[in-house]
């Protein structure tokens, strides 16, 4: 990389840091970047930082030291964020989500990646210090959920299926009861896509009883793998609480009222606001 | 937002560009924003284009005029996106990737958000101009290719099912023969995640014969919309002509050669870095 002006470089260090969340990057490596010295890098660091800091993107967190560096930390600012999700919840309050069944169509808004990055980087704030090796979700429609949540975690990601495919190689099949239905379901795993031990996110799009998720904690026994925190983007409050299978977990919405007959639909922001957790 | 220094006002700019593709800000919003001249605002873009043209982050398009603004394009390099992709090649030539029948494990590349992202970007680079309204992909593994290629063109997507889910609504079904196994299989779409004549571009993370996309294809017209792009992580080239279902499309790998007894895999970069299209 050709040398450059302090404000090229902290152009180009603002692109870097961001697109390596979670990585410790030393202050060797760019001074050989940019061919400048370590004391004007930790200058153009400092104003990142304040920056970052400021505008709630996130925490620079600098390591001193001869090992030492600076690692980005994404965050989401909880005031933001409930603002953020406040919207969220209008838009699923719209009567004409209301599906057969109770259930609500919110496909389009997983369909939005912007949307997505905003809420993957409020679970990557919520589980930042969960000391995760692996973020796990089952399809279909959590994938994006997690992904998103994966890349500001810089973490991989690992899919649980409801079928077991020739491409993905010898697998783990459970059976599970379905909280709310109460159905007999399978769910499978590849052997190869979990190290033994692996401290676990779980991430879903949606959860009533907590049947599905319960079958994934299941799941992560039989490769003896820890669960280091599971997150949802929105629950179903119309479960009581002797249902529900699941009780450490953190909402960004909760469903709290369905009225098939009126078609009133009431969500809020989820217990990640409110618990003091 | 606080009055910024120039130096933390080119942090906070370049944040907001990255995490707005596609979008227009008027010179005027972003005045506003800092609090300063548009004579300043105008020299703090030229110096973030210049970076961002260099290191290969993208274009950063300047409009003219009192409708005028700035618009950043994601782009990738197609000498850095082809040394990539060698590499990408090398890992999926390891011989424990050969499942039974001829497949290739690569659960664990999808499921890396980082690579993911390049190869969004990559996806980016090659569709940026093909005047699209939404991205295609169907369940399961080609999901985190069509949200990463999403994020960077600023689009949203809409994931086709393998059966039919009482939470996606009324759906659009279609029955589709898979080009290589020659079997029957189904696919469907929610009626309300496409409007009628959108510009679709298709993502998948492998094609052999194109019986998939072909599905898809099939399905858009259900939908009157138009496909504006086909693209695929990898394509199997163990295929001759007459039996490829599809010919118009981009791949970022080729599968040339599969030898099950002695566990020889042939990867090569894909027609996009080699066809004059």
């Amino acid at each position: 990389m050709k040398k450059l002006k302090r404000s090229a470089r902290l152009v180009e260090m603002t692109h870097y840091l961001l697109t390596r969340p979670h990585a410790l990057i030393s202050l060797t490596a760019f001074a050989e970047r940019y061919q400048s010295a370590k004391s004007s890098i930790s200058e153009d660091l400092a104003i990142i930082k304040e920056v970052f800091e400021d505008e709630g993107i996130g925490d620079l967190n600098t390591l001193a030291g001869a090992a030492g560096g600076v690692r980005f930390i994404p965050k989401y600012r909880k005031d933001r964020a409930l603002e953020k999700m406040a919207g969220v919840c209008r838009e699923l309050e719209q009567p004409e989500r209301l599906l057969p069944g109770g259930y609500l169509y919110m496909t389009d808004l997983l369909g939005e990646p912007r949307l997505m990055q905003e809420v993957g980087r409020m679970f990557a704030s919520a589980f930042f210090d969960r000391n995760i090796d692996i973020i796990m979700t089952v399809e279909t429609k959590g994938i994006p959920l997690a992904y998103a949540a994966a890349q500001f975690l810089n973490l991989p990601v690992v899919v649980v299926r409801r079928d077991h495919k020739v491409t993905e190689g010898s697998a783990v099949s459970i059976n599970y009861v379905s909280g709310s239905t109460k159905r007999i379901q399978t769910m499978s795993l590849t052997r190869r896509a979990l190290k033994e031990e692996s401290r676990v996110l779980i991430i879903d799009d949606f959860m009533k009883a907590g049947g599905t998720i319960q079958g994934m904690v299941d799941l992560l026994h039989e490769f003896r793998a820890v669960v280091a925190g599971v997150g949802v983007f929105v629950e179903s409050g119309e479960v009581d609480n002797e249902e529900r299978l699941l009780h450490d977990y953190i909402s960004l919405a909760r469903l709290t009222e369905v009225d098939l007959r009126t078609r009133h639909i009431t969500v809020q922001p989820g217990n990640y606001f409110y618990d003091s957790k």
